[in-house]
């Protein structure tokens, strides 16, 4: 794999490498991991880059890289640049038939990531968009319930992303993270809502298997002089006659992560919580509540081919990223062996969760903005 | 104390009944339990009342207990019966001088309520209204914490009340609770919004001394048949800025009572769920999260006062619905002494509270019904 | 009932009051509060007895009642005094053919406690000794599971009761409450052991079912200048080739009222704990873990029997005791009306357990002191 | 690095492999990974190492890369055979100069430790042992604040490890895992004790910083025909006067790894449990308890050290396990480099610990089979 981005003091970057790292199967063997050629050579260096293939930028790279045959070029991309230097070298590398894993949310905006929808479907290519939470083998062990009618017609989704980093003017300082994230020429329109909004409308959408049909959004900026909302929640009807509940919060002082789901259906349903990831609750209307655990023998293939250690060690955010990454590579894999993936290998977040992320964001910002209660979710 | 409705069938005047004997302070006299003179006989035989202070309806115990002697007649009455029965036995009692205890929520419609609250206010009466999660001595903590200006300015609020046993049509059968609760002529204009909306709506603004001002409601019939909302979720603003998502449910299957109340400040927050009714967890910013617990040395006097164990002795529903009967018994106390009563006792949900419930009904279906997005919470 | 101690500053006497008081069957008629007459008649009066029914000492008491018509006379008697004052009114109620009610440890020593048994046989008397946490309906619960033999033969328990309150030498102020608990001519020769190590072993005998053989005991003295231990340990060997592990501790600093008991057999166990106390956790070797819950409708009749509100509205500890009187005193009604009571009505501690818990503070101080491995449990 | 052991089918060899790669700083760069050279030949290749690094026998292995030269040839050596198995292949790693990564127990026996001790000491070479559980930065925490003194003196300690893996003859069938574990002749004397018994022994030690003086067990083989312990309870004396409670069990139906521990001092203490890895539990005699979070801003340098992501993203058993790696890596790193490592490098269990865990297994056994009280912890 190569990177672009993820030089010096990104954080996300450092997280996939070691996600990519985690099973020994994905070797990271080129990156332009800064805009600055410089930086990016001190990075490469300093991951043990041959210093041939540690590149000034993403367009050298992926030239130079598309110029080497095909056992030594990189097998796939991987982006973890701020939202706007996504577009760019995911076209320019799906155009020249890399595969591409890519940081959330997709895009800048709606209209690029059609763009690059048009693109990987053209070319037969394996896109993962890195919304880690569906990586935990619990989470899949949700959407395998929900999707087996166990529970009769899903009536109800709660899901909910509390954060509370950014309860502060944080990027009137130098913090780098908070710097981007709430700057519209970087974010994009949404900040909250982009960042993690776009995750929690996802992990909904995943584990229920609907799709969000209307919306109707209040949409914040709590903390003075901030540019982008860093507050939000949405009522949600789906597409089956279901309706939802989604808020997510950057001033909710004290949270840290504290993503959590929850899906009701006729006779029962399920809560999954990222504080307690490896448990996922089952209720039901007339019977004790039940824990289903990571690792156990138990659960569904979509679980236990997502888990490394025997029940009770836990496995965590690093496990769930690193599972994206997995799946990803085994279907690369495949196809470069001309086999079919598994069903269990295709389960990771693709280009259309991507598009459908976008749309979110354009939706929410636009109900948030206006004075009619309910938005028809378009993409 | 004298008791209207609660006759065989009747959960929550029994509990009513516990809530009252707890501490031994307060002695139920006389009864019209049942709108049925032979069942108001039936339920007061057994709960060993003197035969002469067994009425055949409300009306002609008001009028008895009325003509006995100061020392000899109830000092107050407590109304258990279903909402559409709420108005004028307690109009009556108001009338006739004496203090009322009354189930939520407060009354049929918001135009009884406001009757009554003139009514109460003229007769310096005490009127307590049963928002019983208020009564936990957790619930009293978090409020003077949040009073306390510790957290900062107010900004988020989140309070949900799921429950789930109303996922099937209940009201079809023979369950009594199900079918006035259901029943649009005995309950008014909303179900899951009047039974249980109105307690987060109470509990949301108790905790947080915050005044709601616009809402916007998603309201729903998920049952098939159900002639009155089982679901529902709003988006708040407050009247200091601050916004906050509530969301109710009777269909969230495999749900009991699970009501839970966050609020966050600029520097923190709290947590609070009945699940978990004897903790209180503190949030912070930048250090880490604290759990008070009920009983214990270092919580303040309206928790403590509340309280009855010593710490790691759970108190639960029964001692918080008691805290509501012994400080209104505590404050009727002081007034026929006439002696002050203290702030701690004066901390019950009272008429106020009950005027701004019926408000919530009145507006939130009002919201749910139109198709502008904010509607003006008016009282 | 009628009251022995229990006056002013004694926590557990007004404990004691509450939970008789809650379902308002239970009526206290009569009392000797105190050793000190004057103090005893201040208590009453604060109770709204009769002043003719307010007694100097219990012996008055009882002379005065037993000569009382029998629709007058108390049914039975409460004796809430330290462990010193239990023999002698507890004899004497029993001797005059009075049912008894008595706090735990049953006695000083173990010798007295099989004199109280021998006499109580012989009157056909109830007695109820208050190991409180067997009152709550999830180890009630937690008892069926285990006799049902749905988890095969048990093999392991652990049961653990850590406090902290005793950490500092409070006996050296003035709580009245450590001073006498420590105090030897008023406990017994046990201190941490006597007053929470036989809750812990009482309720793995109630749940599991089995009797105690041998133990292995490491008793100390943590607080310097105490008397009495304040901490210990117990290995322990059950009559069906079971082990387990108990320990208490008064010196557990931050520990509220910990007590929580794991019972496992071959196929799965249970786990229950007072802090959460509604909640029955149920462990299989190969499926998920269950969570059986107060107030529901799939629990046992000996769990439904024991609760008072629906699911989700938390029943604590006054309930938890308020249920042994509840029983209690439907058995002693039953036997008046001469019905035979239900086994549901007969689930209360009593004095079997009463004898074996004070063998179990001979036992286990003797172990203790002692430099052999095992000590035969001898009753 | 170089492996010893780990070829298909052993678990644990896979996960030393995770916790190696995570960071992407070590490399596997050859290996003996079976017995049988043609297993090892197959797991080499499947781990795409060279074939001339893959050797047939670990001491083909420790011969031929010893000849390398100092660039080229591995930096240390990872052993992760069954208990058997690890003495000889340590000692000639040691001898030449090898630092060493040693599953845990040691050795077969406490003999052959001592013997690694002088050897290593004298090479003056690094030593992991790995107990996991220490590398989680919770745990890190833990300790730091007990040595700080926070707490006052330490009075108690409870520590527990509960599996039930092993609650039926899973050895009579092909269960690899079980087999060698259950068998005299590969564990040596200990079953469940020297599995996971010292584990908790560890684990105690190292957050309180005592040293165990003596201990009395209670060892069990509760499941039919098995051939070492399953289960045991052990009471424990410290050095400085304080006392403790340790168990493990492999019969604990439904249990998974729910290793725990808890440290009691005068003012405080703390608790720890893998199932809520991320949380450390803070207790107060008097004040709210704490909740320490990892990945937050407030933690002392060991707990961060051991952290990679942001608060709440949850880092779990492959993290924990990945630090005692990459701590050891960084001071041989630092050693190659003539630089001193740093205290947070440092703190990686070691050679003491595993002479110790060994002490342990055999004192315990001990004990189980005397019918002394008391046994002397002899090293």
């Amino acid at each position: 794999m190569g990177m672009i981005g993820g030089g010096p003091g990104a954080f996300i970057g450092a997280v996939h490498r070691i996600a990519a790292n985690i099973d020994g199967e994905i070797e990271l063997v080129c990156g332009a991991f800064s805009s600055d050629p410089e930086k990016s050579k001190q990075a490469g260096e300093m991951l043990n880059l041959s210093p041939t293939r540690i590149y000034g930028s993403y367009k050298e790279m992926i030239r130079r890289e598309t110029e080497l045959s095909a056992t030594e070029k990189m097998d796939f991309v991987s982006i973890v640049t701020p939202n706007h230097v996504h577009f760019d070298p995911a076209k320019l590398a799906l155009e020249n038939g890399f595969h591409v894993v890519l940081d959330k949310p997709m895009t800048f905006d709606l209209a690029e990531a059609k763009k690059l929808q048009a693109i990987a479907k053209k070319g037969q290519l394996f896109f993962c968009l890195t919304h880690t939470y569906t990586g935990y083998p619990m989470v899949k062990e949700a959407r395998q319930q929900v999707l087996s009618g166990k529970f009769g017609k899903i009536r109800k989704i709660y899901v909910e992303y509390p954060q509370g980093w950014l309860s502060t003017f944080l990027e009137g300082g130098d913090q780098k993270q908070a710097a981007w994230r709430t700057d519209p020429s970087k974010s994009g329109i949404a900040g909250c809502m982009g960042d993690i909004g776009t995750h929690a409308f996802n992990l909904a959408e995943y584990v229920s298997g609907l799709k969000t049909m209307k919306l109707c959004a209040d949409i914040n900026i709590v903390v003075e002089g901030r540019k982008l909302d860093d507050d939000g929640a949405v009522l949600l009807k789906y597409d089956n006659g279901a309706t939802g509940v989604l808020f997510a919060s950057q001033i909710a002082a004290g949270e840290e992560n504290n993503v959590k789901v929850r899906v009701f259906g006729e006779k029962g349903g399920i809560e999954w919580k990222q504080e307690d990831e490896n448990s996922l609750i089952v209720k039901w209307l007339d019977k004790p509540k039940e824990t289903w655990r990571t690792g156990t023998g138990y659960v569904s293939s979509f679980a236990s081919h997502n888990s490394r250690t025997p029940a009770g060690h836990p496995e965590g955010y690093l496990e769930a990223f690193a599972n994206l990454y997995r799946n990803f590579a085994l279907c690369v894999k495949a196809q470069l062996a001309g086999q079919t993936p598994k069903a269990e290998w295709l389960d990771f977040p693709g280009i259309e969760d991507g598009v459908r992320g976008m749309a979110f964001i354009e939706n929410v910002i636009k109900s948030g903005k206006g004075t009619e209660k309910w938005v028809d979710f378009t993409v």
